[in-house]
């Protein structure tokens, strides 16, 4: 098992990364009298019941929510929330997110803002939450006009990654999980990339020893990038690699085509496209990023090239993204040796680009 | 025109207290782009409407709430973030929240929560507000089983008080807010309690100058509380004097029968009272205590002594205070000279106790 640590003062907390955590889950909690566990159906019927059914240290309340995004509504949110306060949950107890980015979203939102925020452990279940949106604290649902519209900066007071749970998850969320741990490698750490690509196979073997030293380092990068920018004033930034194009395309597409990881996948793939002809990026670090995210989207059988309307609808909804500044989309793009740099180009600049790629 | 600050770290922020503020407001807000004033129909009418007209320095759009108690909905917030989504508010800009208490934490929660947070300025136009809710960052919205039972704390980064506004606050929001100004006087300065004796016929005429004097030693004292615990883990308790009873009886009367800050005058009543029986409170100053609340009182013709009936289902709703700890009601009793302590007591004390004053 590996322990990261995540600083930000008072709010600083672990990372515990390891293989068969959840056997042992309460003795990575803080001690409390009482437990809201979030989950949903899948996840409830691979881990929760068992859970539930070993629970003996306190209270272990259960709520269940349908999986799949549709569940990241305020409504769920409301809903949540009133069955909390029907079971008698207190400032004093925590909840226990144990799922995909979805549960940890919504359970973590409503940890934010239950009485005015209460404890949360985050327990993700599949490599996209475990390498990605369970550290740092970001918790969101989505509205009509945008997705992730409504949210919170709030922190969990643990993170327990058990790994041996990605043993069940679909190899289509394998592949959208490693499209963010390949990001990490472009974006902080080349000699992280060449590892990825060594190993591929391991990884999609599902190696023990490979996957937990695959999220225990993208756990770490996070880790650093959060506690230098909690709010992503600045640095944080760089997670949005990929991100600009990623979002547009899942929004154009009214998120019924692609998973997030193969929206991102085809992002980096257009980002890196985009460094290359600015000259930010040189040929051969181009070629190397390309290489890998093909070999990805091989998995899923996912096209790089998207047609010109497509790519007009994307524009636009670009423009409305909401990490633009002085009215201009703003891009993060890679450099080389794990580096990038922001990017901000008009609608029409942006435009221009993509279609000549 | 007094400028308080408030030290938060990062999250510090000004309090400006002063006559005719409202005619200038733009000079006490940062520059951004784009504002969203949000406020009730009455305020609207009074201070908005003109707000508005005058406004020259950016780009002011305007939401209206209806005016009461009854705004204070996730329902309210889901709309009102609707409408800025549609108006295509972004990030860098800012909410300002002109008016009562219920304007200020529907606002607040909304600015909190909107893309994960955007700025906002509070600008109250009540006393209450004024003294208590605009300063400290708690916002909050009711659910059916609980008064404020989702919410945030979240700093605005201003607040700007024009105390010529209370000009045209109705007589019983005015004797409602001037609960909370006594509130301070008997929890962190008994100097302040003896002025407001003396000066109460000044202040019920309305007198600027008195009425700038109250507000900012107010803020003065609540700045100097929530700089030292800004998430009610301690200190910040002390505010709650007169609400553990306050809350119970609002509750249990729907909330249809006293405003707040009838409910605390009634609160602090009995609080005290409670205080002296318990040998905490001495004769003469529980009697200066008394003989203030009573002078509020009569303004609108308060009674003081609850049914039997009552005070036992009001118990039985303390019980349920997210307060409480260890299963026991927390009261903060008055124990003299500008000082108060916490005693936990359980249903039954509180009953007892409560049933022989």
């Amino acid at each position: 098992m590996e322990t990261l640590g995540i600083d930000l003062g008072t709010r600083s907390y672990s990372i515990y990364v390891g293989q068969g955590l959840l056997q042992t889950l309460s003795s990575y909690l803080a001690s409390r009298d009482t437990w809201v566990l979030i989950t949903d159906d899948i996840v409830d019927r691979l881990y929760g019941e068992r859970l539930i059914g070993e629970w003996k240290d306190s209270t272990m309340y259960r709520i269940v929510l349908p999986a799949g995004e549709d569940t990241k509504t305020l409504t769920r949110v409301e809903e949540t929330i009133e069955s909390m306060l029907n079971l008698g949950v207190t400032r004093s107890s925590g909840i226990i997110a144990l799922g995909g980015g979805v549960v940890g979203d919504v359970a973590g939102f409503c940890a934010s803002i239950y009485m005015r925020g209460i404890a949360y452990a985050q327990v993700p279940t599949t490599l996209l939450a475990q390498v990605d949106s369970s550290v740092g604290g970001k918790t969101a649902v989505n509205m009509p006009q945008g997705k992730n519209a409504v949210g919170s900066f709030y922190q969990p007071e643990v993170v327990v990654i058990d790994t041996t749970t990605l043993r069940t998850l679909p190899h289509r969320q394998l592949i959208s999980g490693l499209a963010e741990v390949m990001k990490y490698g472009v974006i902080a750490d080349y000699e992280f990339l060449t590892y990825l690509q060594e190993h591929l196979g391991a990884i999609l073997a599902l190696e023990d020893q490979v996957l937990e030293r695959i999220v225990t380092r993208c756990c770490g990068i996070k880790a650093e990038i959060v506690a230098a920018d909690e709010r992503e004033a600045g640095l944080r930034r760089v997670l949005n690699y990929g991100h600009t194009v990623a979002h547009a395309l899942e929004a154009v597409t009214k998120y019924g085509t692609y998973t997030h990881g193969e929206a991102v996948l085809i992002g980096m793939y257009l980002e890196a496209e985009m460094a290359r002809k600015l000259g930010l990026l040189g040929h051969d670090d181009c070629s190397e990023i390309l290489d890998l995210i093909q070999r990805l989207g091989s998995e899923v059988e996912l096209e790089f090239k998207l047609e010109h309307s497509l790519l007009s609808n994307m524009v636009f909804m670009m423009g409305k993204d909401k990490k633009n500044r002085d009215g201009k989309i703003a891009f993060v793009l890679p450099i080389g040796a794990g580096q990038t740099r922001e990017v901000l180009l008009t609608n029409k600049e942006a435009q221009s680009l993509l279609e000549c790629l």
